[in-house]
């Protein structure tokens, strides 16, 4: 069993099997989409979806949008938009395992490894193209617009990501500007997309408020992650950002605790020993930890924007999806 | 002046100067919408738009939606729809030049030669995100659902002429599906959309025929210049297809005439000289002449398709659009 599929579990048990349905229902959808495309070029699509993953995305939409209460035609506009969020985040992890050279992707070879450049930067166009297929069939010009801003949003920080690799003097400004763009607005148009599908627009600025925070949280408890995490438990190496020249947060602060990480060459640091060396360094500064903490608040603070702007039992929900986000795997 | 815009104003003078300022329009457009983006990833977007290029998509989808009689409204859906075609084939562009290595198009540097993998891929991303934003805002779900097939036909098009890399061996009608998937859908796509986006749905069908023979038989003509025309001409390296493997009909054709073409290893090609060599045992067959018979033949029955379906007036303007897409820079 891998980390997904634990934290999936632990998930499932606290957000309740009404909404796993609804999820088993996105999947379904998923799968559909993509095998209504040509069959010469939708096997590494389905590869992708089969290969799974936690699926936070589209719960956020399910679970903003109120999928209980919903009624069917808006049901049936949550799964599409709970797809189409999830089709683009696909498209950005196949083409990022390009750019990464990355082999391994949730224990997996990634489509980039097993099929090559070609299919890989190609599939991720399908997914780009089914995505907004799905959202416009269902959502509205301006649901449209949220994720086509997500999308670039994303394109935009992971290219602030590689401006900035191997570069140690990166401030943690510019770290948190990147995460926001690269992680935290799929998160924020997701928890937007599920409030208006949901037939509750007057809610979607707290809860993409909350989503964009839940992000964020996300993102630097998967650098924490990659720093103190092993292979098993993640399914890819760990120290996998020093790997591919990402500067992340526990770095950053490592650095400013122990200046002599400061001094380490980053390219140099070209074997998963190594990598895994550099990440004890910066453990024993206690980065990582402090990390989590700011991690932490960030979920506090997400959960203050719900403060009586949604029912008890959504609130418990959101609470426990805001803290899976940072639990995770561990 | 490159061939580009010497064909391009060759065709105003016959579409005349009010297609001319609405096609003004759809590039302001484009650049408006590219603008409108975060300016740490949109460089390398407006260099592409500013590279400019034929304009032919976005001038097919104004001319089959009739935008001089068309109200406000549906001039505005039909700038949208322009401009959403245009982006996705150069998105499409973006990356290809990514999985070819290619270092000019339209005899400038490319996004990938110039900025690098990383931003050539996530430029491609950015400016598939914007079409389908720009067409869900004035289009409606199936004008998406149509851009969307077509967005992942180009995918399966490119997919299946790089399997087809170096394989001397590929038949016509593996030619033709990669053509059609590769060229033709999204020509088909324009011509529908202005259709819709112009009022005039019930014109869509036949107007999508007539948009795919034509940008069939505009893949052949590009093809036959590839092999016949020089790097002056068209900003590129004669030969271009065979350096980077792909098997086209005039070299499908000569080979059925000429077997010593067939002994070729096409993997042994590798400089600019012995791809001209080659260029000139094709020609030397009449395969080119030919296959540019077979784009006419498909000109002459995209026109027969508008027998009666369409005013004389536009059906003058859409003789002179389906004869430059095989004339061009000849």
């Amino acid at each position: 069993m891998t980390g997904d599929t634990r934290a999936f579990r632990a998930l499932v048990e606290t957000v309740g099997e009404s909404i796993t349905a609804r999820l088993s229902d996105v999947e379904r959808r998923l799968t559909e989409l993509v095998d209504a495309r040509d069959p010469r070029a939708s096997g590494p699509a389905l590869e992708t979806l089969r290969a799974g993953g936690k699926r936070l995305r589209p719960l956020l939409v399910l679970t903003c949008g109120a999928i209980d209460d919903a009624d069917e035609t808006q049901q049936r506009a949550l799964i599409s938009a709970g797809a189409a969020v999830e089709l683009v985040h696909m498209a950005t992890l196949v083409h990022d395992d390009v750019l990464d050279d990355a082999a391994l992707r949730r224990g997996r070879p990634t489509v980039y490894a097993e099929h090559g450049r070609e299919r890989a930067v190609q599939t991720g166009d399908m997914l780009f193209a089914i995505a907004f297929e799905e959202l416009a069939a269902s959502g509205d010009a301006d649901q449209v617009r949220a994720l086509s801003e997500a999308a670039s949003g994303l394109a935009t920080g992971e290219l602030l990501q590689r401006e900035d690799a191997w570069n140690a003097t990166v401030t943690r400004d510019r770290y948190l500007l990147r995460c926001s763009l690269k992680t935290a607005r799929l998160f924020e148009a997701a928890a937007q997309l599920g409030a208006h599908a949901g037939g509750r627009p007057e809610l979607a600025p707290t809860l993409g408020a909350f989503g964009a925070k839940v992000g964020l949280a996300f993102q630097l408890a998967d650098d924490v992650l990659d720093v103190v995490a092993s292979t098993e438990q993640t399914g890819k190496t760990r120290g996998a950002d020093l790997l591919d020249g990402t500067v992340n947060l526990p770095l950053i602060v490592a650095t400013e605790r122990d200046a002599s990480l400061g001094d380490v060459e980053l390219r140099s640091i070209t074997t998963a020993e190594r990598a895994a060396e550099i990440c004890d360094r910066i453990v024993a500064t206690g980065a990582p930890d402090d990390v989590l903490a700011e991690a932490r608040k960030l979920i506090a603070d997400a959960k203050e924007l719900l403060d009586g702007r949604v029912t008890r039992t959504e609130r418990s929900v959101f609470e426990s999806i805001a803290d899976q986000a940072v639990v995770r795997n561990k």
